[in-house]
């Protein structure tokens, strides 16, 4: 049976990789292609700030899976190849190559994994013959990084639109190269995605000592010279005021807009993201078809709202689900994201889990905050970590959990399972973490700040 | 009604200074008093290898709750005072102090914190006049850490009986002040208390490189010269063989018994292990008494087969519940002791949660164990971190997990949620856990553990 089966997959980024992985791990004869339109195999876009900054010495590093890897797996990758056309009927596509040459092939199931393009905001200038104007980037691929290394020059000046998490690893980056970086963020705090406000004000009060920050501000417009950028304009959302800032180096990372054409045309459902709708299993509505990571919309665990999917983790848990339902066995999400997320700037780890407050604003809910060290008071060398959590007021179940500081990510991994188990904050604020002095304290932060949300509960309860 | 409260304390270590604590957290106005036999008020057992090693420069550093805080809180510290019985039935108590002079003293609510001895096992000339010869010592106190400090020599013989987590703290902090140091363990393995052989075996080869170790050996006799420790004779329990070894200071870690007699007195129930039965609210069998800490049996979440408590982070969880309920809130522990667990040795962190394989026995288990980095391949400084997970055969339910390496105890804690969560393992490999290149892979190997229990399980389902 499995030999008739052609699992055909569009891109082959981290989702689309690795629903080939599991495809083949679970049926070791299902025929699999990949089709690719650009030059590379998989590599971690997550990774590229990275290599900008020589964290990672080379650009060739981020690749993950190597045309060897996937010649070794029997899988059959097609890079500079673009799907054209996708035909859910017939269960076929049209694949164009690097040469011009068009082909059909056949599917049992076929998995779209064909990410997002930057989102470009309307900046006057910004593009000329539809092209961003030299030096300014996007950051999606190897190319991208490639041309950005090329542009950055110590002492000169960047500047960065956007101060999500690749808005700020890109601003820590070029500031590590001795770049002198400004941020320009339309809204009034920086990981408006990600943070609270209180939690992301300790990231702002550090960040500060580096670069500069203007928050509330957009930019309107920028100069060139020479037909490369001189000047980024921006203005203040309040007083409409408008700033010059000398820019040699503009970044813009304001977000993503899923890649979608080839699903509509298959008549694939769409929500009100514009991305893919997707099911726990990361089936579409189309028979047959999957759709995994960047392109896809799905719920979020705690509000059941429609998200997008932004994050390479989730991109890759769809791809194994994806690739093993298509091979046939079953492979189950969660029925909502998580959202775990986490992420390393101006020498401060931060992660965060569930929605942040702006999104669970229809929600009544109580939060706990605490600021603790990583270590016994007496142990020397311990370091400030910051836990905040937030439940449902009438409930108690946790609902989301954000952290800054040593080991964050960990600390909210264990929120994340406490997420996934539905856990009460009456029972969570009981959790043994694990103790000794020269790694964690008795009582650590993260069930320290569940007995500060706990509190603020049973005061509702009277 | 709360000014007449009276809530007694016996023992200041870390179960009865935070009943203390939590009681008055509770009551604002109830009266409070704790009974310590010793001379100095609350202090951090565990921490005492860490104060021999010069890890925390000083052993007055390892004081929590000073005389001070206590004063603040308007707790009534007695040190070097004694309770030489409990009345239940007056509800009274009779203490002497320092001087010899004897009072009474009566409660509402009364706490027996009265923690656990050395355990001495029956080595041959151990004693002399009832206490332990010369460059013998027990790790329990202030005192014996001085006493220890003080033998600590570079270039002499140290041997540890004892390869428990203390005992291996002693043996790496005695290495790191380089002495040459022996390790002898009655068991097959070490850490046969918190860790599966398999996993035990990942440390044994680290520390073979700077100490010696004997598994399968126990100690017979010592030899002294000059009424000093000069020789500890010890045997195969197998072939009976027998071996000298030379040693300056010998250190006694084989575990602890409970220290009960004024609960025997009080009327107190006792388990098999001799410890103070407690229900998930601190209470005993009588009335008004709690007990807390390292005298009191538990029982296991997973086996619920009762345990004694040996661990510093319940004791302190036991008296955050005895506090609270003896001043007339309500918390309620976990239905049973994830005995969550951390330690630092010989350059590897190790942790576990559950029982390990030993304890499991009459459960039917499958497990998964994965070898993986904590960053993804391409990164540089990723470190190894082995993650092992135990799950129902059955039902699938995790019931038990392990690590060694980097962040283990953090790693744990997100395993320790999913158990308080009952969490199964088709649940939990699905976790979304935290992602980004310098802080953890997209798949973190607590998931990847868990995915090799899964294959396992579903192997068994069909």
């Amino acid at each position: 049976m499995s030999e008739n089966n052609h699992i055909i997959i569009i891109g082959c980024g981290a989702g689309g990789a690795t629903a080939a992985q599991f495809a083949r791990k679970t049926d070791r004869k299902a025929k699999i292609t990949i089709y690719e339109k650009g030059p590379y195999p998989e590599y971690s876009k997550c990774g590229l700030p990275y290599a900008i900054s020589g964290d990672v010495p080379s650009l060739q590093d981020l690749i993950e899976f190597s045309e060897d890897w996937f010649k070794k797996a029997k899988i059959s990758l097609h890079l500079n190849t673009t799907v054209t056309k996708i035909n859910s009927e017939k269960q076929e596509i049209t694949v164009e190559d690097k040469t011009g040459s068009i082909s059909t092939a056949s599917y049992t199931s076929l998995i779209i994994a064909t990410g997002a393009n930057p989102a470009i905001p309307p900046i006057q200038n910004l593009t000329s013959n539809n092209k961003l104007v030299s030096g300014v980037f996007t950051l999606r691929t190897i190319d991208d990084a490639e041309n950005i290394r090329k542009k950055v020059v110590e002492n000169k000046k960047a500047t960065v639109i956007g101060a999500g998490l690749i808005g700020l690893e890109m601003a820590d980056c070029l500031h590590r190269k001795n770049m002198d970086v400004t941020v320009v963020e339309a809204l009034p705090q920086i990981l408006p995605n990600t943070l609270d406000a209180d939690m992301a004000k300790i990231i702002t009060e550090q960040l500060l000592k580096k670069i500069t920050l203007y928050t509330n501000h957009f930019a309107t417009k920028i100069e060139t010279t020479n037909d490369a950028i001189s000047e980024v304009i921006i203005q203040d959302r309040k007083t409409k005021e408008t700033k010059h800032l000398k820019t040699d180096l503009l970044i813009i990372a304001t977000g993503t807009e899923p890649e979608v054409k080839l699903a509509d045309q298959a008549g694939c459902e769409f929500g009100i993201t514009k991305g893919i709708k997707v099911d726990e299993t990361a089936k579409t509505s189309q028979k047959h078809i999957y759709a995994v990571g960047d392109c896809t919309e799905y719920i979020d665990y705690i509000t059941e709202k429609p998200l997008l999917i932004g994050l390479g983790s989730i991109a890759v848990r769809q791809g194994i689900a994806a690739g093993t339902n298509a091979a046939g066995k079953t492979y189950q999400l969660p029925k909502g994201a998580l959202l775990t997320c986490t992420s390393d700037f101006f020498d401060m780890e931060i992660a965060a889990v569930g929605p942040s407050s702006h999104f669970l604003k229809d929600i009544p809910t109580l939060s706990g905050k605490y600021q603790g060290s990583s270590l016994p008071d007496y142990f020397p060398g311990g370091k400030p970590i910051t836990v905040k959590t937030t439940i449902q007021a009438n409930t108690g179940v946790i609902v989301a959990a954000q952290a800054v500081g040593e080991n964050a990510a960990q600390r909210i991994n264990t929120f994340a399972a406490a997420m996934l188990g539905n856990l009460n904050v009456t029972t969570f604020r009981t959790l043994e973490t694990a103790y000794a002095p020269p790694i964690a304290p008795t009582l650590d932060v993260v069930t320290l700040a569940a007995d500060i949300a706990m509190m603020k509960y049973q005061r509702k309860q009277k």
